[in-house]
């Protein structure tokens, strides 16, 4: 058990300004006096985002937030490989156990969302996904996928439909995308084309659709039934998070020992593009 | 694979209106001339909420809907037990494949959300959870919860906060929830506590949460720490599916063959209220 502090902090609402760290930190909004983030490999309670990466994304409602280390604060560029320990560790250990972050936003951050002078908590977000990738200065850096928890107050962004109305984008692509999903499960009967197992409900088998290559940016994968595999619910998690990853003849590696674990069993009407599969398995190895 | 059409027909957008059920099948927004649920055990594609039911339930941006059988159209009164079948079985199966359904609703329904005369496509929807219940005639029925796939759009309910502001109520409940599943998942190390699997990711270990007597309306399940089990994900989707459920004495049964498949361990710390396990056993058998 830790003594993470998870949540918002109360007497400071959302919108709450600091002139500098030593008050944020008496706040325990962000209590680092340096960090960008407060956690440890058990969880991440708090980030502050304040252009202190040159790989920072920040859309408001999404953020798309550089891990800790490697970096050279007077630069601010990247000098070193990031690795998955101490608060890189603790967001994704967030998305594994859907803590709420803090977020906090500094000067210097992008001028679209962040305050002129000091520090501004911004509210709660959700860690929805992390990947490792290339910086752009050339090393290997972790990256976390934030969405805020209040944007549900928010109308998504619409698209235009041959009917000549909007629906909101979110919709159409929701609904695209499950009938492939379950073109693909229904192919496989709901077995895991991993590990055959078939979970039996009451109204019928159960089983996930999992995208090899995301969806979304920066992934980009195609909304494709050559881009899905049906899985049990565990596999999902196991390739989801990086736990396993699949190699060009479909072996099943676990990360961790580096041994094969299995073999995707492969329908003859269905194929994964090995460039699915390798850009897939640079994400979290 | 079936001719099931998920999803808007083209040129019939939200608001479009129909005089009587013969016009509207002909759209192919709703296609049946009589029944209230397209569908069959494959999956349902819309049903019709007009008022034919007294279970029913209608909340603007979510319904919960009775399934179809041992009604009596003339007095809408239930003279009989519903079965998971027909179209019953499909509003199930949509949960589990998170197929959308078109929702019509008609004159006669409850009047601050339905049609003055005729029917209107009012939009999609996400089946989010079923279960059996007794009506309010006493016989056995299905339940349906159906949520609007547009309801990002509506801001949530809110509720007053000690620091007199005001945030979202299903950020604060989220909060609260995520900080009692941590707790839970960490006392058993994130082992499922019916098939001790515990998932290895790089980011470490990963397991479910599961509310035994369900959160929210109509279930009222407690917040609390003797009301979660931590499960693998396979598990967690038999728990909450009925594939499985949980006995007196913690053992599990196989919902299907009625045959006890195994048992659930429980720290000595942690219990959950035979109360509770009878509430959930209940839903699904």
């Amino acid at each position: 058990m830790s003594g993470r502090i998870y949540g918002e902090i109360s007497g400071y609402p959302v919108g709450s300004t600091f002139p500098n760290r030593t008050h944020m930190a008496a706040s325990k909004v962000h209590r680092p006096l340096q960090g960008g983030i407060c956690g440890g490999k058990d969880g991440a309670e708090s980030i502050v985002v304040s252009g202190g990466y040159v790989d920072d994304e920040d859309y408001g409602d999404e953020i798309v937030y550089t891990g800790q280390g490697g970096n050279d604060p007077s630069t601010k560029r990247q000098v070193a490989h990031q690795e998955l320990t101490l608060g890189n560790a603790g967001l994704a250990r967030d998305q594994l156990d859907g803590n709420p972050v803090r977020v906090i936003r500094g000067a210097g951050g992008d001028p679209s969302f962040s305050p002129s002078t000091g520090f501004r908590y911004d509210g709660l977000f959700r860690v929805v996904d992390h990947w490792r990738a290339d910086g752009k200065d050339g090393f290997r850096i972790w990256r976390f996928r934030l969405v805020s928890l209040d944007n549900v107050d928010r109308p998504p962004a619409r698209e235009e439909t041959g009917n000549g109305r909007r629906v909101p984008a979110v919709i159409q692509r929701l609904v695209r995308s499950s009938a492939l999903a379950l073109k693909v499960k229904q192919l496989y009967e709901y077995r895991c084309q991993i590990c055959d197992t078939r979970l039996e409900t009451p109204a019928g088998p159960y089983a996930e659709a999992a995208y090899v290559r995301p969806l979304g940016r920066p992934h980009d994968g195609p909304d494709s039934f050559n881009n899905i595999l049906c899985l049990c619910p565990n596999h999902y998690v196991l390739f989801d998070a990086g736990g396993i990853w699949i190699g060009e003849y479909l072996e099943v590696f676990d990360t961790a020992t580096g041994r094969q674990v299995g073999t995707v069993r492969m329908a003859a009407e269905h194929g994964i593009a090995w460039g699915h599969l390798a850009y897939r398995a640079s994400l979290h190895t």
